[in-house]
């Protein structure tokens, strides 16, 4: 079944009245974009997912404190520097950041959210980013969205954008992002940072729901390295631009959901896909687990174990690794009725190997993406997740920085 | 305080009526010792811990079912292979090698205990293993304890061993042990193997005390991957050939328990420092928890943390990654009260790091090894941890096996 929606471009500026840019404003050194904004005109209506991480960078804190505000009309962020773990002068850069935006285009620094990713406990090289940011202001554009896509990267490889159009209520109507990913990611998000703009009007309330669940099935099921940042954010911005009626429940809301998953689903592949020196792309799924928790636990483990992620980047398909991981998850595992499948091959029944061993797994773990299924055989829960494996270039990616 | 016990040579066979050896018994192919034998004359006391990995191996299994046995007369192990997710055909085969070695020694197969180590899901060469047990039972030597520690390694790059003597109600005792680390450690313990072998007389329910005790300050508190295998099994003898009375309380047992814990430290440490590809060796200690239970999740987030342990390989002390972790542990953690000290420099304090930045930590991290004192600032709770660094030789030694 096709979904009623389409592919356009312009990610986050697809939807109407947002403009967005991105420059180098020297964080980064070079001429490297370092420095991305996006505004809403008119204002919007905000919702907002951060890291659970108890140190929380200053833009995170920033950002919870102008969740306050009832409009948001702004999105500014910088890459290069997280500015976390930088005390009293880090909340004063963050605010600061927020305040320059918030004089140029004449609203309170509350309307302005504020997000950084990078090094942590580094301060900010605050008039480099001030002076950007007044340069900035004057380059926004309907066709900014890959220059501020661009501006967010950190050791990613490519810019990750998406945008769909539907038509809702009578309406033609665009839900698109920006999200930039790389290393630190897991569980709930990591040094991730999405931003999400659509024209619909959406009330607040239904839009943070909404903003939860797709989340829950995109983002916070993803795993490059089981380390969770202190700058996680996700934004979704609703203007309202494209004049629809409130979407607050029935088909239109769900209709708008379905968008909304599709979106976020696809930002967080391309973020597992560029995992930090990322060869292969797994997406692991548990059944029959007691629990649909249960079936978390075990996805877990085994997308976070280093063992497990280093035999897939030897192209191994040694599935005792995933056995010994499923049997630390803390899920309750039976070994005698766990099967395991590759891509649909099943190459363990009742917790051995299937004689004799079917060489087409080979062949598959050799790919550059493919699907384990692992059946705990015990009950109904399920859960499903994204990762990749750990190479040697993950480590080579990591060792400063 | 020098401690009142010295170190000797012999490791398992450094304790009376211990006899030990090791051969390649072809498991491995080649040359490669693989097959390793302790025989205690006589019968001894038994104390063991093993994996709290649901999935167990069934030499685990073999061994659990053993410890209905009042006195335990030997331990047979081999690497290479192992003998996990192996069915009921592995069940098979672990007992068998039990039965093999009983027949022999003129005792019961409950007598008699099994481990393995190597690649899981894999059936053991079990013409090979019994041929190689027939014929180890007649090399036995009270000197052959250093090849029982080169046959159950498997990536370990140096066999661990270590022995002490001591002075125990009037009588010369000793405590000794050979082990095997290298991947998958922790946490509570990990594809390890450790054999623990004593002259004195220690009554079992105080015996399988001590060994509590000891694993809980050693095995348990050091992290090399962060995977806890299928496998891991400690094993204590003590067959009272040294003639004390027996040891169950007081000042003499506290001494014994010093001694048993010095052994397994030591061990411990060896392990660590020989994780797969490790450069560095990393003693973590958080200190000012809530609670005992706050300061370990603390200690073990930051010991298995993929970013941490890269920016050791990388030489850069990136307390910000440390921060993060500790964030995510799940421990009570107020940013703006912690403080990180690296062999006793001060880097961080109320959270940010100290200005101008000691010179000196950079030096510090480019050691062989250090430690970092973590204080949380908020209680009494202390916890301690052995890890390593994470470098792209652990990824190469794990792309296949």
């Amino acid at each position: 079944m096709k979904p009623p929606f389409t592919p356009v471009k312009g990610s986050v500026t697809a939807a109407k009245g947002f403009k967005a840019g991105g420059l180098a404003a020297g964080i980064k050194g070079g001429s490297k974009k370092d420095l991305a904004l996006i505004v809403s005109d008119p204002p919007a209506n905000m919702a907002a997912v951060f890291t659970t991480n108890q140190v929380k960078a200053a833009p995170v804190r920033v950002c919870l404190a102008h969740m306050s505000a009832e409009r948001t009309r702004a999105i500014i962020a910088n890459s290069g520097n997280a500015n976390a773990c930088t005390g009293e002068v880090g909340m004063l850069h963050a605010h600061a950041m927020a305040a320059a935006v918030a004089r140029r285009l004449g609203c309170d620094d509350q309307q302005v959210l504020v997000c950084s990713t990078g090094r942590i406990g580094v301060l900010l090289p605050i008039v480099k980013v001030e002076a950007g940011i007044k340069r900035l202001l004057r380059r926004l554009t309907p066709a900014g969205a890959a220059d501020a896509a661009q501006a967010i990267m950190t050791s990613d490889t490519f810019p990750k954008q998406i945008a769909v159009r539907l038509r809702l209520q009578g309406r033609t109507v665009h839900v698109g992002g920006i999200a930039k990913g790389a290393g630190m990611i897991q569980p709930n998000m990591a040094t991730m940072l999405a931003f999400l703009t659509t024209d619909a009007l959406v009330p607040r309330a239904a839009l943070q729901q909404a903003l939860n669940l797709a989340v829950g099935l995109s983002f916070n099921r993803l795993s490059v390295d089981g380390d969770t940042s202190t700058n996680d954010t996700v934004i979704l911005l609703a203007n309202g631009a494209a004049a629809t009626p409130p979407i607050s429940g029935g088909a239109a809301l769900r209709l708008f959901q379905d968008a909304l998953n599709f979106v976020c689903i696809e930002l967080a592949k391309m973020i597992v896909r560029d995992g930090e020196g990322a060869s292969r792309f797994v997406t692991v799924t548990v059944s029959g687990a007691e629990s649909n928790r249960d079936a978390e636990r075990a996805a877990r483990a085994v997308a976070n174990s280093s063992l497990v992620k280093t035999s897939w980047a030897g192209a191994d398909a040694n599935w005792g690794r995933l056995m010994a991981a499923i049997g630390y998850s803390g899920a309750v595992v039976q070994e005698s009725r766990v099967s395991i499948a590759y891509d649909g091959i099943v190459a363990v029944r009742d917790g051995v190997a299937v004689n004799p061993w079917p060489a087409r797994v080979n062949k598959i773990v050799r790919g550059a993406a493919f699907e384990i299924r692992i059946d705990l055989g015990l009950g109904d829960g399920v859960y499903s997740m994204h990762t990749c494996d750990l190479t040697e270039q993950y480590v080579r990616l990591n060792l400063g920085e």
